[in-house]
């Protein structure tokens, strides 16, 4: 195939136009950049087809040789990048509810892969993400998980039916506030627990608060004030299951 | 004073040019915005001079109106703002050793920010930057603070020499690498703690974890990556004092 050098070219829009949320909602499909992140989503038969400067990295998928003009104007990033893929949203449902994690309008995409990143890490089965949370197909997200993305269900629908159907299902759903709530410490460990964290600035909506079993909050000595993604990793870590 | 207008002001260009860590670095000056931010530079006697557009939210100290063109030239917001601050530096030494943080390398201002954030949350004394650390008065890190950034000492300095002086004053140093480390669950209290964190790609460099009293590594059940800010926490959460 001739190598694609033009930034009028109808597929170099498309793929532009996949910067936007609107156009990964309608095509299915979403960018992820340099071979580290599509290797992930080779793992995770994601991966459609790749864009490269000069050598593909992976020959076995349909693949556009374009110029570094091209990539760079499809490129999210301020410097020369090599390789571009274009993924398809495969989403699956949590097969374990032991440990959860349930975010509750997660404005920041960088918060967004962090708090995915140590998901992962902790071993955690999955994650509820409100409507009201960034895309998780934003590629600030997907860069931030470090590749962790391809690796845990992340489901999007209403909280609120989220946690009545999971304390059906026996899982301790505990909130994060820090009014009314148990220092964190106290929190004993079960065996299913989903842990719910909220809007950078405004915190957990009441509303869901009120649904919770347990509400609790990080000790702090100092400045009552801590980062989402922070937050959300103390407690992942503190209650992931034990080995 | 009449109202600034004009984007080729050369009071524009200078605080534009402020942008810039050559210029920070040369007239010990730094740019903060937002209400909030400006009020925490006040309370930190850092605070210089105003710019306003219409309405002046800190008339006692000396300002400037300028348009919304202006501001926004000189803002690193994508939206409108309303108030920038020039601020002055000032450098205090930490005047405590019972607990601090040693950052070695970290390039990722938001990182940095939500380090500085954590570490006044959880009461600590001071931190110290190893000389490859991005700027601590980029204005992506001061954000990232929520104010914190004007509530704890910071000192750049090299973090070997940081390191043999805090050990011969009884500080107990504490290095974060998965390779030859403890469980951090393992890891004792001391009455003077030092944590030291490293790069975001690289980690701690080799040679200043061979000069630590002991390394330790946060224990994890899936995968092994965890973001610089987040181990961060996880460990002053744990080893801050307590009350």
């Amino acid at each position: 195939m001739e190598k694609i050098t033009s930034l009028q070219n109808k597929k170099v829009k498309e793929w532009c136009a996949l910067h936007q949320k609107k156009q990964r909602d309608l095509t299915n499909q979403y960018l992820v950049e340099g071979k580290h992140l599509l290797q992930e989503a080779i793992k995770a038969k994601a991966l459609e087809c790749v864009l490269y400067v000069k050598e593909n990295p992976f020959p076995d998928y349909p693949s556009y040789e374009v110029s570094q003009e091209v990539l760079n104007k499809v490129s999210m990033r301020q410097s020369d990048g090599d390789v571009i893929g274009i993924c398809r949203r495969l989403e699956h449902q949590p097969t374990s509810n032991k440990r959860l994690l349930l975010l509750d309008e997660i404005q920041d995409p960088g918060n967004l892969g962090t708090l995915i990143r140590s998901a992962v890490s902790f071993q955690f089965d999955g994650i509820y993400l409100s409507e009201g949370c960034c895309d998780v197909y934003n590629e600030k997200v997907i860069q931030s998980t470090q590749g962790a993305f391809f690796h845990i269900p992340i489901v999007r629908m209403s909280l609120i039916d989220a946690i009545i159907s999971l304390k059906k299902e026996g899982v301790k759903v505990i909130g994060t506030s820090l009014q009314e709530s148990l220092p964190m410490k106290q929190l004993e460990r079960y065996d299913k627990m989903a842990f719910l964290l909220g809007n950078e600035g405004k915190g957990v909506s009441k509303e869901l608060l009120t649904l919770t079993d347990q509400n609790v909050r990080i000790e702090m000595a100092g400045f009552e004030s801590l980062n989402v993604a922070v937050a959300g990793g103390i407690l992942m870590y503190q209650y992931q299951e034990e080995s």
